[in-house]
């Protein structure tokens, strides 16, 4: 499937408490076509925010400098991520040098805490989508937002389709559509759900309600962060 | 979420080359419900058939006898593991007990060799589903197939349909609802091609040659072990 082609270079972060299938999601779509780098601070196993571990492939000062595609995933570590100054110097550091600077779910808080959406359109989870203005980021209420070299899609599921996107830019729609097959990407959801708007305000207040104190703690962070980027 | 019910027992399967995205859709949706245990012979880390470690949590000896979920996912490493008697074993035994037995891709040809689709109605990937017979099993074209407590889904990214279709049946249809919502599962693929009939015969003809290799070990393998059964 390569025709020829040099393996495309990915950058995928890992962290502590992030949501896996955000980050399987593309990796699978894109796998035939890259080398894929997980990447964290060490070696040394990460676990997801339900409790999976997962292996890095490489280090922040291992990984390439020149990537066709640097990725953040969401999660509920999303927060100690925002606020690691480390990430934060690895993702500007990749990202002025990236092809494509890339996010699924609340992903996209971690790049704004970077500054690498300021002026840019963005989409992230619903329930996190309005945090975005705090970090100079347009919010879009869309499945896959592309801005420039900015693209960015919604909550976990929504990686899917963000990694094909992404893939039918750097490969073509044959490629995409090749890839779409393999994967059998013909989904059928059991329930008419998956948005606010389709769900309704009664589930939507349950799922809110779950996720409360998270909600709080981006908030107070990302208020905490955007104060500190207008010094 | 638990509405005081106690978690969900869940196993799931790995295996050295299995389908990361066939794991980690039902993971996910059942991670806010469930104590899910991955299970392999030994705790050392599983490498995925796209390069991705994974941490195995449990043993096929410490795995709990009593699952609600017995789960098997699909991979280019679907071969060797049809043929292992240790895991085929493994399978057999805990299916006898669990209250659901099931898989996604071609998971289900794992299932079948471990002869647990006898006489059962059952789905694979697209390419692999006609395989199913020599294993006793009905192939169905269909997205998930229930028949009776055996459910099976399609390929790779089936297995979010299949995972909110086997929630609501423990947990009910709103509990499925919210975690659907939870998720954002409201797809949007960006090309009609997600299945051979929306891709046509060109695309379909590309995906079989790339898989034409683990598509012929695959048939051979499962027509040995057909061979050995009705001995």
């Amino acid at each position: 499937m390569e025709q020829n082609q040099a393996p495309l270079q990915v950058g995928m972060l890992l962290y502590p408490g992030l949501t896996l299938l955000d980050l399987i999601g593309p990796q699978t779509v894109w796998s035939w076509h890259a080398k894929i780098h997980l990447v964290w601070k060490t070696r040394n196993m990460i676990v997801s925010d339900t409790g999976v571990g997962i292996q890095p492939t490489t280090t922040f000062s291992d990984c390439p400098n020149d990537l066709d595609v640097l990725f953040v995933p969401g999660g509920f570590g999303t927060v100690a991520a925002m606020k690691d100054r480390e990430v934060l110097g690895f993702l500007a550091d990749r990202a002025a040098q990236a092809k494509y600077v890339t996010s699924v779910c609340s992903g996209s808080l971690i790049l704004g805490a970077a500054g690498l959406l300021q002026g840019y359109k963005a989409t992230s989870h619903w329930a996190f989508r309005d945090i975005l203005p705090m970090f100079g980021a347009e919010p879009v209420e869309a499945r896959v937002v592309v801005d420039r070299n900015r693209i960015t899609g919604g909550g976990v599921t929504a990686s899917i389709d963000f990694g094909l996107v992404l893939l039918a830019k750097l490969r073509g729609d044959d490629v995409a559509k090749v890839t779409q097959l393999a994967m059998e990407y013909d989904p059928e959801p059991p329930f008419h759900a998956g948005s606010p708007k389709t769900a309704g305000p009664a589930l939507t207040k349950q799922v809110m309600s779950y996720l409360e104190s998270a909600d709080l703690e981006t908030r107070q962070a990302a208020a905490e962060i955007s104060r500190g980027m207008s010094k």
